[in-house]
């Protein structure tokens, strides 16, 4: 999918949504259990998926919660992946994996993510070096999505730290980075120098940022150097980001956005309007 | 396992070998190849395990390639691990598996890897924060193994960028990173941060690093701020490094190092002696 159509579909469906399938066997309501726990993911996210279709432009898988299943699991992401291909061609399809490793082995995880699996973007964490994506940028209509800017209390530890001798960048603008300037000419958060040096062997065609909505002040300065890639926003509704917040200060002429929801979408509702509370919740996220 | 008994399986085998089984069915023998690739590569696992286990410490299957095979991949992984674990009950376990994620989605990854399947330790990636390895401290005897310094040419675009602000830690001693300590009092390589904020939170009985085995003259200096934790240490055989080098310079009172080597190992015959070329080459690499 180029750019351009993802653009489309923005504007076909007036929604930069994002549904995150986040799906934990243990919090599905009980009318859904039955069989194997995998067998009760995978018909909860095929109900999921056609009521929230409507509303949202991608869906997104959380790797994590598949693999927990065990080989089972992987089925159910497969199947997962397979009934949104076939029942709604439309969408772009997000596996959140967060690899990060050396060429070698980043190759293998393009095959898996892009030939195995038939996903549209992954998303990457690039602490090992500018090598952890470059395989994934060699695949048409396909895109890496490195994490820079996460939304947990973590990103403080490392991602927002400054880092010196980045290339000879001018340091931010904004006073928020005060405490940066203060230190030395060339200083600049680790995640602006993550995103410079990824841009540096991509396009916005094959390469896509995650950034933080919960740091949604923040999206301003990002476009200031990054205007054109799309951007992943996590961290809307159960972990506290504004849309509208994103929505005005992190799009761009291309639309620009993917803003995520997942576990105030899917777990809605407990009850056995599962399903109709999910639609209801992403009717109204991140409209345009 | 406790570091103890890991120390003294070092001490027993006279080896800080570790196998990686980073097993592509393309570079497989044809005379092992037969029936499907997920088959040929468990028939492979196995014989290479067998034949190499007089020689290491350590097993470690890389994730992705067997998330390459699809679901089936995950089965080949569960009973490489169940072989390891019936036939050769003295072997420390790893999942080179990078991953690094949210609390939320990090406990699911250590129930992944430490209930779902029965690994001893998995590699992680630090780029989203300290919390990227809380949930796997809580497993007594097994360890999360945080990325330091990696062993590829990207571990200079950020693992070794200078970073400023870290806590107020005196800059490196050796000559080496000059060029940190010209540019401010408080700075230090990213690395060194990552390991120090991890340390914080953890002992070591939970937590190893990574610590790459072609910068063998950063081994000292690593081992002035941690002492006590394991390394696992990537980058011996095929990708260049010295393990005499990493032994004299990284070795600590209770063993301290697990040094990989991949496909020097199992890659050492492309015939029919490929299992016996593998045993030979594990026989003298990382002796102690």
């Amino acid at each position: 999918m180029t750019t351009d159509e993802l653009h489309s579909r923005i504007l076909d469906r007036r929604s930069f949504l994002c549904v995150g399938l986040d799906t934990d066997y243990q919090r599905l309501p009980d009318c859904i259990k039955g069989g194997s726990a995998a067998q009760s993911v995978l018909r909860f996210n095929k109900e999921i998926i056609d009521a929230t279709a409507p509303f949202c432009i991608s869906y997104k898988p959380n790797l994590a919660f598949y693999e927990a299943l065990g080989p089972e699991g992987m089925k159910v992401l497969e199947d997962t992946v397979d009934h949104i291909r076939s029942k709604h061609p439309d969408k772009f399809i997000i596996a959140d994996a967060k690899r990060g490793d050396i060429g070698n082995t980043a190759r293998l995880y393009a095959r898996t993510f892009f030939e195995t699996y038939d996903f549209d973007a992954v998303t990457l964490s690039p602490y090992m070096g500018v090598e952890t994506v470059l395989p994934f940028l060699d695949y048409p209509g396909r895109y890496a999505i490195s994490v820079a800017l996460s939304s947990n209390p973590g990103s403080s530890d490392f991602e927002q730290q400054a880092v010196a001798g980045a290339g000879g960048h001018s340091p931010l603008a904004s006073e928020d980075y005060g405490k940066f300037r203060s230190e030395g000419s060339t200083l600049q958060p680790l995640y602006r120098t993550v995103m410079e040096k990824m841009m540096e062997v991509s396009t916005p065609e094959n390469l896509m940022f995650v950034a933080g909505a919960t740091k949604a002040e923040v999206f301003k300065e990002i476009r200031t150097f990054c205007p054109d890639n799309f951007l992943l926003v996590p961290g809307v509704g159960a972990q506290g980001g504004s849309a509208e917040e994103v929505i005005a200060n992190g799009a761009n002429s291309r639309g620009g956005l993917i803003i995520n929801s997942s576990r105030a979408i899917i777990y809605a509702s407990s009850g056995k309007d599962f399903a109709e509370a999910a639609a209801k919740a992403a009717a109204v996220t991140a409209r345009l």
